[in-house]
């Protein structure tokens, strides 16, 4: 890290980021998924520098095809001139490293465009779930200078929720068969959906998907009633449809700053990121107390039935 | 809550849950699940009476036949005996409170049989996930004499990952043509089962998902080494093959108190409620801090670039 510090310090590394350097934009990033110690020196040389993104979610359960969706998107988007991040968040899993490279093939369309930065992150600490490091990710990417950053989570239930805290417009992806009412109702994903998108459009059933999804919509209780989500229809391998998709993405992004609906998403979003970094800091230290109230001590009386859960927490508590 | 209190004193309600009156056990879980007053009261009186009942996790996707299987696995256990307890968390939803109902109308099977216990839950506070108080009613059920308690959630990603942080034993369930591979290890419930089982196994397709996951869970890096899972076809339908699962599940609790796992799986169990519920009190005390330095105001300074999420986390640690 140090040589690291030599060569190229944090507010250096953000200019050349803010000036379309990759390889600054990648330096950057790993800064920040390495948890390193300049992590909190990168956070604070972003603060005047974030915010211009659009931040889309893209989310959706496993064979929707939302990695070749996430990589029409950047085509059509690119092609009307935008800069585009994508940060597509993998699950920690034995296949790391390379197994889930199908997935990234269709990417690497992208990878010689140097109007898009591409990042791939493991979603550690919790299986399934968003990476911890991922809001930090996002702001390197919005300082950066992109004008749309496209997120992606492996379509694993929690992280479908997840990615809807993360982003300012959630896309959430179907496919024909795959979107039957209480299913969907059940995954949570109707609430979160700013716009809905039955890919494989070009298989049986897509209309039908369609209609089923508007009438369970319709029935839905949504945080910003004042915006009736569009349910598209596309063929991502043809990228049939998309420019629509596109479309839909600039309309919410419209109606976010008119309702005052964008300001409300990110300020939410920002305190529960504050709070989750209190938490994780409160976390370290209950790792650190003496040796007769730790976790491992306290759980030891709960388990032989002398304590019990919340008489261990106060115990806990009282260490801080 | 106060005529409850006059009527009938925690201590009376842990008696009579014990002596077998699925009404004090059901008041029990209501107090737990409203997180009233009596709640720590609830957790303390129960401390000398956990520890005896099987905690049985089932999890896999939407569509694989879970409320079924779990139907099934509950008659198979009472032909052999068992007192058994079911905890179905439901998602917050919509449909809460009765349109779901479809999943329930087999559990009513059961609803007469008084060595069955059978409580739904919304999974509250986290779209798609298992409720905070899931583990106040297990050791509700635990206590009240269970041998095995049954834990269902939707399929919704991360609550398939966290119910495997509840239970003694995981159960994965799939159906043929949805075990693919690739899928299933993004989904990391390859990690979490200690028992799979293809259901629907009267389909096409059932062997060779059966096949394919032997190959997969081969490669994959197993917590317990020494567990090499099973994986059983059922029809849970007519019952075909669930006395299989409910052998498998006596297996691997032996597996477990031979081992030893047993009792780290449920210290590591206890460490997380210990410090969930201590995050959740400080989480609270964030809540009720002075003005200036309240989420709102350090969320401003952030959304305005004036401050950073980790400095503002420090502002907020310093309320400690």
């Amino acid at each position: 890290m140090s040589s690291v510090r030599r060569s190229a310090p944090v507010a250096e590394l953000v200019q050349q980021a803010r000036d379309g350097q990759p390889r600054a934009v990648a330096r950057l990033i790993s800064l920040v998924e390495d948890r390193s110690p300049a992590l909190r020196e990168v956070s604070a040389a972003l603060r005047e520098h974030v915010g211009g993104a659009h931040i889309v979610g893209i989310t959706g359960s496993p064979g929707v095809g939302k990695s070749t969706s996430t990589s029409a998107l950047v085509s059509a988007l690119r092609a009307a001139g935008r800069r585009v991040g994508v940060l597509a968040v993998d699950p920690t899993s034995p296949f790391s490293g390379g197994a889930l490279l199908g997935d990234r093939v269709r990417m690497q369309d992208h990878a010689l465009d140097d109007g898009v930065y591409i990042r791939s992150m493991a979603s550690r600490g919790h299986l399934g779930g968003l990476s911890a490091t991922a809001p930090q990710a996002l702001r390197v990417l919005d300082a950066a200078g992109c004008d749309v950053v496209l997120v992606e989570t492996v379509g694993v239930g929690q992280s479908e929720v997840d990615v809807a805290g993360l982003a300012d417009t959630t896309i959430v992806l179907l496919a024909p068969g795959m979107g039957d009412g209480i299913q969907a109702a059940k995954a949570g994903i109707l609430e979160i959906g700013d716009v809905f998108v039955v890919n494989k459009a070009d298989r049986d059933g897509a209309q039908s998907t369609r209609r089923e999804l508007r009438s369970v919509i319709g029935m839905t209780d949504r945080a910003d009633g004042s915006w009736k989500p569009p349910i598209l229809l596309t063929t991502a391998t043809t990228g049939d449809g998309v420019d629509e998709v596109v479309e839909a993405i600039s309309d919410h992004r419209r109606h976010l700053e008119q309702s005052g609906e964008l300001t409300r998403r990110r300020l939410a979003r920002i305190r529960r990121e504050i709070e989750a970094l209190a938490l994780t800091e409160v976390s370290a230290r209950f790792a650190h107390v003496s040796a007769d109230v730790r976790l491992d001590a306290l759980a030891d009386q709960v388990l032989a039935g002398t304590s019990d859960p919340f008489a261990a927490a106060d115990v806990l508590l009282e260490t801080l």
